[in-house]
């Protein structure tokens, strides 16, 4: 009676991977795989409605990925239904923050930002707030298109209201963004912003991308985070690399000290869905006594497949 | 290899919700959001094998809605399989108890018995014994069909036996019901016993509903339950209004000093899967502390989306 | 815009079940029932990349079956991606051990090695070291193929290494399989091995099948397992008997004085994908504490349905 798509992606590798000072080890790891439904009804007029339906899971173990929920927060990545028409898109429920989309995840090519080498630096405080919300999606108008949405608090301990605003720019190849994060104060929480410029540019075998962000804590300092990428594609190969820092800084967090990481990648494309990968990727925390610590993850060299369904 | 049917509902509201004497405060309300799956084998001589896998959960965080199950109750809404034929239906495991989709669920359409303004004053002690049933659904004689389902108790604490029993007429838009729901003691759990009656009413643009319920705990008093409803259609329009109460009762929950609640609703049919709506809806609490009590709903004006797929 | 397969089965039954000294009660039972996803990719050149997902849930209430991981264990089953190729097939992730899918899974045939008339005395614990796994398998070759598979432990309290290893010989109507498995030691876990030798045979409308097994335990005494099973088919009919044993044992459960199972079924398949059963299973511990404890089941009289879809 319905169109539904199924759809999803196995991300899984084999890895050696150092905490801290600790032994290498050899482990089997997840890198973001999820299964997902989606539908789209033709209402007339223009109209649509559609939903999104987006499961988190870990692919070597088989138990869900939460981000920071409720054990049992199954649909984890997405949630929600939507409008849409001539005057954009209004959706309700739950998705990952939209200035992520228009920075980060453009910027950690090599493994779709995803498992050990996906991008350790970002102010990602966002992220727990991407349930209970309200978003409008502009139409795209010359190339230009912006992004809007409230986190309704609801009263829950730690839960203050947030937004999030994302405006992009695309032609050509070039594609610009600049983004706006913001949570509220609550109980123990201190009020975060996040500001980002982001830009990628396509040209022939190239791509390269690099974003800029600026934290803020009220009651710490703010901090800078900054990300370079490029790939090189040659036939079914693509060569990555990708570098970031973040310096002294502000939110408690092992940014305090500042930290640097790089990874090194090659993929290939077995098909347009499947491909096989491997990199190298390291973290250095300049605190020596975070550097030293083996809850901290260090660095892994990684072989893997990716099969997108 | 087969034919199963994948389908579900989101439904998704922002509300502007006060709870006791709390200020009113802006949410992103789930209302019974799920997702199913159902397949049915010819087995030949009339005889068919069926099954029912249904999945609740919160359209606005993603989370499991579990039904006073463990966290990780995730078919919480159905879990059988069932053999049919001229003798009727035999099903085993979950669903929910008969004598609530013969009463409150045809009273309670104006966001089919969902969300802040689902009925609250039902008696449902029944919900929590939807799990390790054996039920048997009569064919349909002259109009006339019955359900008797029992739940096997297996020792566990605070789990007792129960039966749930469902008679049902329906002729030229007249339906009326008769039900029966009974939870036995164990430990500190008294006997439980509710008696329902149901009908409802359709002719031209108007479906008239109402029901009664008797529920009855062995220690306490008994309380009486009772519920009117209508609906008028125009075009793509419906027009909801529905009224709920309960007298002093039984069970030491806040229906103890009697409450009362109503709903006047608007919901406009994009097509027949989707719909946008609004509403308002109060509970009042006879008892001024329950009603001043910031752990208690007290109303809500929503608007929201439902679609079905 | 793919192909996936969604799969899975209902197997539920009334059972009179019996625990220790208690009295006979009545229960409803899940018997391993589970959905699944899986897909397949042709990347030419022989070359394929799959993947299964696949869950485990309790068709009685509807919860997660996690088979010891946390209790968010969704794909508890299968949770891999795989790459074939004439060389044989690489695999990644969650799978049960194949040293189970080579003996006891081919001898518990009445109901598929599921619920209370399960194979109660085989040593399962790898089971516990089905995810983070590496495997091989090897392509057949004039009816001889191997399995290998390695866990990785992650320095996670009580997970150590773990191997698995499952050889198999096929030639018209005959199986034969050697396996190995071995768990090492992490904290207070002691290291286990687990060898094993399987048969089955199948002639005209009968099949029998057997396996021995032994457990050894560093710091305890190893133990002996056995099972025996035959089935006779009779147009939709199938006669069943199984028996098992182990000798004074090894690992501290009640295996330790030593226990039998005994089970008779019959099957009616009412069709390839559905059939209805009965069985009646037993077991006796030779300790006669434990033979009384309610907390070990001792023998049930069961009814059922199982469902393909």
């Amino acid at each position: 009676q319905s169109s539904v798509t199924l759809w999803g992606r196995l991300n899984t590798s084999v890895e050696s991977q150092k905490f801290g000072n600790n032994d290498r080890m050899v482990a089997v790891q997840n890198n973001s795989s999820r299964l997902g439904f989606r539908g789209t009804e033709d209402l007339g007029g223009g109209l649509k409605a559609s939903f999104n339906l987006e499961h988190g899971f870990k692919s070597d173990t088989g138990t869900l990925q939460t981000f920071g929920g409720p054990s049992n927060t199954f649909w984890s990545r997405q949630a929600n239904v939507e409008l849409s028409g001539d005057f954009g898109t209004v959706r309700l429920g739950t998705w990952f923050p939209d200035s992520y989309f228009s920075t980060v995840d453009r910027t950690s090519n090599h493994n779709h930002d995803t498992g050990t080498s996906s991008d350790a630096l970002f102010s990602d405080f966002a992220f727990a707030r991407r349930t209970n919300k309200v978003g409008y999606f502009s139409p795209t108008f010359e190339g230009f298109s912006f992004i809007v949405s409230a986190h309704a608090g609801e009263g829950a301990a730690n839960d203050s209201r947030a937004f999030d605003l994302s405006a992009n720019y695309e032609v050509a190849g070039l594609h610009v963004a600049a983004t706006y994060a913001q949570a509220d104060a609550v109980g123990a929480w201190a009020k975060h912003k996040a500001f980002g410029l982001e830009s990628d540019y396509a040209f022939g075998p190239f791509l390269v991308t690099g974003y800029y962000q600026r934290e803020q804590v009220d009651g710490f300092k703010s901090r800078d985070i900054g990300r370079l990428s490029a790939m090189y594609t040659l036939g079914q190969s693509e060569f990555h690399v990708n570098v970031g820092g973040t310096r002294s800084g502000s939110d408690g967090t092992f940014k305090n000290g500042g930290a640097s990481q790089w990874t090194l990648g090659y993929n290939y494309n077995l098909s347009k869905r499947t491909k096989v990968y491997g990199f190298y990727t390291s973290i250095d925390y300049k605190d020596p006594v975070q550097n030293a610590s083996s809850d901290n993850f260090k660095s892994s060299l990684a072989v893997g497949i990716r099969h997108n369904f």
